[in-house]
């Protein structure tokens, strides 16, 4: 029962009249041009390229799978990815995966889709795309080993009004995921680690001297890590998603996002935030809860700023998910805050 | 210690006071008739009748319960109740569930609680009621196999005033369930299927053209039902709980409403909306989240309406709790959104 | 796998420069007398004690820790502080706890982190305070058995700018706790009950009749117990976190917190709330979800205003968690709330 899919399903008699239906409204689509660009989208203002690539250790042997802007140069989590609200990105995805690190994910996690299924695909939050940058099976848009695609997001802005409705825009802390690896759902290239923060802004969004992603799972891991005592390696620590470095009185961003099967409460010692789109305060009446633990589930994302060490200064300030079982397992990590004369 | 029920503590000595005096209280309440419907409820301007009734297989054996609004026609979920403020709806609840089907269900999940307490009951969230429309074994507010009770709930508008308190209203997205079956927490009815969607309006909310009630559990079932391949069956497919069809341009509302023992996270692909009340952008400077996906715990609800396909297009959109065990599980459909020239 | 310790990984050699770092930054801060207390904080307006000591079976064994203003009488959760924007409250923790029992927790949760890690602390959620009061074993700022410490909170207001940032300010309804016993996350503390309550108000914020505090967990307990037929026990049962009484009429004030491995959904009965600050309307268009039950994760927390009965009149209100099977091993109470005339 575990490992039934709904891509197994789908090959089934009884369900071709759905999946050929799916097929048929893409191709459609793309034959008269209308849907493969959300409508607003009509030319890209801009493009980049993404490389998903193999993760390898010392040995040669894959540990792990992740995304870069640059052949052979990928992490995870992959790069943030920032738009601005009116944006029309194009991305191409390169496929740098072998067929044989796919292939092992699908049996592992369970997805026998065969070979129309397996590759990489990019999936967002937040943004709007057209059934051609879904990143599923279903709408067969995913990239084969050795192959690339092109996906088209579209953060539209605030106050776009479309049949008396009034778009609430696109801005906030978004991320991007495989949605096709080991299973339909890319359980598989998520525990491996396709995954990166996507932040869209709005143009008079206050802008961070940091931004930092921080990826709560999958499992009891932050960032694909665990154990503070290797977060910032060496004697002049460079900042990374793995060494969560600032001076007092930077600004500094947080992008959190769950991954995975688990639920999560993201706490931060010192420091809060306004549970709302920027963390931020706009009118002083406003009686949006001041938080510093949120709950995290899988796929929800959210972000905020804080001028590091406000009030409370320099110091190793502890950020961790507060189940107990998850931290005491080493889901915790620091906020390393150096006092603003090169101290700490 | 799993199966230890705190009804069962109820009937020892200890507890005989506190629940006697609880019986007193409503014995009291009723004989005056101050307490039988809420203070602003003096007589119901709605009335309705609900059926709770078995679900059979083709061979005849019980697979579930359900709400209807005819006797012998029920389902689950069953129907969505919409409400506007101001409004005092009385509802007639008819238990057609058979006494052994009650009695299997109170030995499946361990509620011994005897003659008493064997029943189904109607408890709702996010309206007034008073304890004798709770639906609990311990106020005595449930319905015996074959009987029937008057349940009344009072939708207080906003505004109100009772001594400097302003009253929020109770305009928002909700549900009904059972509360006795199986368990004094109506586990068994609420695994069964008992339980359907609420909503409460204010007179100038945006009417939807479609609602659709999305239950997430017990398990990892979407509506009761797993897996997308079999979520519109036939040519013409009809519009319900378990075929979330629209055409593009639409208004469409969901309901989003947890049930049983684990956490869910709701997301749909292509389309997102503001976390408040509506789910609809109302000025133009609010810094409320918007999002695609969001945690529903057990009995926790939400709603939002989106226009279908809005810059997206028409698709196979996935709906899916992005808890990856569950979505791989099968916890996932389609909103199938079609050009609005009857194509897709 | 289970029992690795972030503390043990910090006294391997790879650890020594970080940790030593982090002493460093605290000495020097002492050193310089900048940052042992907030910016804004240059002296305490308030203080007081707290004692953490053992709670006792009638043969005398340990059942479990608590907190208190007097030596010797302590509880689970601890007292309910508050204070009001602007405050600095020093507060001075004086460890009764054995360091046999101490030890005892180390051992029993794996948190082997010898002499210099034995004791308790003192974490809070919400306000500004230095690394010197933190309660992180890292930071030293623990208090060994028999010793005592002086910790700072500063409840920085909304409204101070610095840098071109206004600060959110920090009232809210928060909570306390030991950060230490057991491991380095003191969930050994947090199991045996060393938490309670904090709020923080604005000086016009409205005063409650009643303040209940709701620890949800660790496990399926509420306020460290379980059935609802032994909260409020003999003839004139005593307002506590264990009998949550009012009458009608009057305006009582819960705060929720969440404690442990497990997430948890609030839900209380024929009352409801608007999910913000203090969940009291401030505008009438505001469109903040208006609830009755809530997801509380692990270190969450949330407050909010009623008037007890409104509308429903008296009754055994259910309060319970809406995790079924929580609820069903006992995660429930009752708010029992009386008849204005003194029945019920």
């Amino acid at each position: 029962m575990y490992l039934a899919r709904f891509c197994r399903a789908s090959i089934t008699s009884m369900a071709v009249v759905t999946v050929m239906s799916t097929v048929a409204i893409h191709s459609m689509a793309s034959a008269t041009g209308e849907r493969t660009r959300p409508d607003s989208c009509a030319a890209p203002n801009k493009t980049m390229t993404l490389y998903a690539d193999e993760l390898h250790a010392r040995d040669g042997s894959v540990t792990g799978l992740g995304w870069g802007t640059s052949p052979g140069k990928v992490s995870s989590p992959g790069p943030t990815i920032e738009m601005i609200e009116g944006d029309c990105l194009e991305i191409t995805v390169v496929n740098d995966v072998s067929g044989r690190t796919l292939a092992r994910l699908a049996h592992r996690y369970g997805g026998h889709h065969g070979e129309s299924g397996l590759g990489v695909s990019l999936h967002v939050h937040g943004v709007k795309y057209t059934t051609d940058s879904d990143g599923t099976v279903h709408s067969g848009s995913l990239v084969p080993p050795g192959g690339s695609r092109t996906y088209t997001w579209y953060a539209e802005p605030r106050g776009a009004v479309v049949d008396g409705f009034v778009s609430p825009g696109t801005a906030g802390y978004w991320w991007y995921h495989d949605h096709v690896a080991g299973t339909d759902h890319g359980t598989g290239g998520l525990e491996a680690g396709l995954f990166g923060a996507m932040i869209v802004r709005r143009p008079q969004d206050p802008k961070p001297d940091r931004t930092y992603p921080i990826f709560m799972g999958p499992g009891p891991k932050i960032n694909m890590a665990q154990h503070p005592a290797t977060d910032c390696p060496g004697r002049r620590p460079e900042p990374s998603p793995h060494c969560l470095i600032a001076t007092t009185g930077e600004r500094v961003e947080f992008v959190v996002v769950g991954v995975g099967d688990e639920f999560h409460t993201f706490h931060l010692h010192g420091h809060s935030w306004v549970d709302n789109r920027t963390g931020l305060l706009t009118t002083p009446l406003d009686e949006t809860r001041v938080i510093d633990a949120k709950t995290v589930g899988p796929s929800e994302s959210f972000g905020f700023q804080v001028l590091a060490g406000h009030e409370v200064g320099a110091g190793h300030w502890m950020l961790h998910c507060h189940v107990q079982v998850h931290s005491d397992h080493g889901m915790a990590t620091f906020f390393r805050v150096q006092a603003g004369n090169g101290a700490g």
